[in-house]
C-alpha cells in the first residue's frame, strides 16, 4: 500500500510509492525504451491495461475490444489505490495516512502517432468531455477532496509513454500549492470583491500585449509573472470556480482553443515537451465567488536548478511580452 | 535592468532577466559546451571573470591573479544587477519593482577536475567560511531581505559550466517557499513552544532509521516526508536561524559532514547531478526560538513531472528509510 506523508514544517504532503519502488541501481541505469515497441495503449492491446472505466465507441461494441475512439483506463502501477482506508495515524511528531486515492490514464487517440495537438477538434473536445465525466464520477467518493488532471507531453516533460495520453490523479487531501493558490484568489476577493482571474482578463483583454488568441468563450495569455519561457495560460471569460461545472456548450470552445494554443506552442518551439494541468477547486468548498478554473501550461525549455528549489522563485529569460508576440504572429 | 514581477495570486515573485534574454530559436538549437573547451573559472584565466570579491590566496599575491586556493566573483550573467534604486511600481492590478541584487559565483578550487565531495576537508572548509563572509557582507546593503546559497551539480542539475562552483543570490524580497517555511516553523513553535527542527532531530537520533551519519556538531538525514529519493537534509544539533552566526568553531564539522554525505552519494548513485541549498533565516527577522539552519540536498535522479507542478505534492518511488540504509552502509 503507498503511504501519504506530511511534511511537518510545509504541511506538504508526499507520496511513498510502493508499486513504483526503486532502489538506486534504477536510477543509475538510464531507461530507454525501444523505438517502436510494444505500446499498451495502442487500439488492439485492450487486454494489456486494466479494464475501461470509461470508452466513448460505436454503439453495440463490447467494452476492452477495439473500436474505440477514447478510453479512460486505471494506472497500471497507480501511484494511489482505491481499494481501503485512510487510516490517518502519527508517528512521533510525523503524520501518515494510506495512500488512497485513484490513478487513472485518458488514452486520447487509438492511433500511435497523433498528437492532442494535430488531433481534429471533436477528438479534443472529447477528451476535455472525458475529463468532466471522470471528475464527476470520481466526486461521488466521500473519502476523496481533490483532482487534478494533467498531461506530461515528451520524455523531458516526464512521459513514459509515446501514444498521446493524459492522467487524472484523486487524492485524499487538498495540496499545499492548491490550498495557497484559493486562499490566495479568497484574499483578494476579501479585499476588492473581484475575482483576482476576472481582474487579469480584463487587463490583459485591454492591454493586448500578452494576449495569444481569443474566442467567445476563452482568452490565451502568457502571464504577467510567467515563472517559465512561453508559460500560457488558458482562462475561461465566464467566471466558474469548478471544470466540471462550466456549461457543456463551452467544451468545444475550450477544444477550440486548446487546440490552437498547443498548435502554436508546437510551431513557434519546435514541438518542444511540456506539462498542462487544470487548475480547478476542491470538492468540499466550491469557492463561487473568488476560484475561477483555468488550464496552465508549461513548456519545459529550461532545467528548474538549486535555486528555483530553494526560494519558489523563477528566473525566466524570455519577457511574457515577446513570448506572447512570437505565439501571435506564428501561421 | 531586469524586472521583479508578483504574481497576484500567490504572491510569487519571478525574475524576468534581460541579460540572459532568450528567443524560441534559442531553445530548440540543443546548446553543447565543447569538452574541453574554454574555462573562465580555471587559474590563470582570472581576467575573463568580474574582478573578485573574495579570495583566498597567499600573502602578497595580487587580486585577480593565480595563486588563489578560491575565489568568489560576480556573476558575468547576472540574474540581478548591485546598481540601482527598487522603483516599486504597479502596472493595474500588477506589481513589480527593478531587479537589484547580487549574483555571485564561488569558484571552489583551482583545478577545473576537482569537485567537492573529493576535495579536502580544509578546502570544503574554506568553501563553507567563504559562504559566512559574503552573506555577512551583503547583509550590509539595506535594500536586500534574504540571501540564497546553492549549488547545481551536473548539467542535469542545472550547472552550465563544469570547473566546480556554488552561487550565492542577494533577493530584495522573501521568496514565498522561504516565508513558508520561517512560518512553518512559527506555527510550529507556537504550538508546541519547541523548534521543529530541534524534534526531528530528537526523534531521528532515537529512531536511527532514517539517519544517513554525525558528528558531534551535525546530523545527515533523509527526512520523513522526503520529496525526492535519496534527498538528504543535514541540521546542526544546536539550535541557530542563521547560518552565518554559526560558532565559528563549527564550520570545520559541518564541512566533514557534508563532504561526508556527498561522498556517500556519489558512491550509492554513481556521482548523480544534485543541488544543495543552504536554508537560512531572512536578514529582516532573526527568528531566534523557532527557524533552524540546515542544508537540503537533492539527487536529480526523476523527471518533475505535470502532477508535481500542479500540486506541489510529490511521488517519491524510494522510501526514505530504504534510501537512508543505501546511504548508510555504503563504503
Amino acid at each position: 500500500m503507498p503511504e501519504l506523508r506530511r511534511d511537518p514544517i510545509h504541511g506538504r504532503w508526499v507520496i511513498i510509492s510502493t508499486e513504483r519502488s526503486r532502489r538506486p541501481s534504477d536510477f543509475t541505469q538510464e531507461e530507454r525504451r525501444p523505438v517502436g515497441g510494444f505500446c499498451p495503449l495502442c487500439e488492439g492491446n485492450e487486454d494489456r491495461t486494466p479494464p475501461e472505466v470509461l470508452a466513448f465507441r460505436g454503439n453495440g461494441i463490447a467494452p476492452n475490444s477495439p473500436g474505440w475512439s477514447l478510453r479512460v483506463v486505471p494506472n497500471k502501477f497507480p501511484a494511489l489505490r482505491i481499494e481501503g482506508e485512510l487510516n490517518r495515524e502519527g508517528e512521533g511528531i510525523f503524520d501518515k495516512m494510506n495512500g488512497i486515492g485513484a490513478h487513472e490514464v485518458v488514452v486520447e487517440t487509438p492511433l500511435h502517432h497523433e498528437t492532442l495537438a494535430t488531433l481534429p477538434l471533436h477528438a479534443v473536445k472529447d477528451v476535455l468531455w472525458a475529463y468532466r465525466e471522470r471528475i464527476i464520477d470520481l466526486r461521488r467518493d466521500e473519502r476523496l477532496r481533490y483532482v487534478i488532471v494533467f498531461k506530461n507531453y515528451g520524455a523531458a516533460a516526464g512521459a513514459s509513454l509515446e501514444h498521446a495520453h493524459s492522467q487524472i490523479i484523486a487524492l485524499p487531501i487538498i495540496p499545499t500549492s492548491v490550498r495557497e493558490e484559493i486562499d490566495g484568489s479568497k484574499n483578494y476577493f476579501l479585499y476588492k470583491d473581484r475575482c483576482v482571474y476576472c481582474d487579469i482578463i480584463r487587463q490583459e483583454l485591454q492591454q493586448k500585449k500578452r494576449v495569444i488568441a481569443e474566442n467567445s468563450g476563452f482568452v490565451s495569455i502568457v502571464p504577467f509573472a510567467s515563472r517559465f519561457p512561453f508559460e500560457t495560460w488558458i482562462l475561461p471569460k465566464i467566471h466558474q470556480p469548478a471544470y466540471e461545472q462550466m456549461e457543456p456548450s463551452l467544451y468545444g470552445q475550450a477544444a477550440e482553443i486548446l487546440s490552437n494554443t498547443l498548435l502554436r506552442l508546437k510551431k513557434v518551439l519546435d514541438d518542444p515537451p511540456y506539462n498542462y494541468i487544470i487548475h480547478t477547486t476542491s470538492f468540499i468548498e466550491q469557492d463561487k465567488d473568488y476560484y475561477h478554473w483555468h488550464f496552465e501550461i508549461m513548456p519545459k525549455l529550461t532545467k528548474v536548478a538549486g535555486f528555483e528549489w530553494g526560494t519558489g522563485f523563477y528566473i525566466n529569460p524570455t519577457p511574457p511580452e515577446e513570448a506572447a508576440e512570437y505565439m501571435r504572429e506564428v501561421r
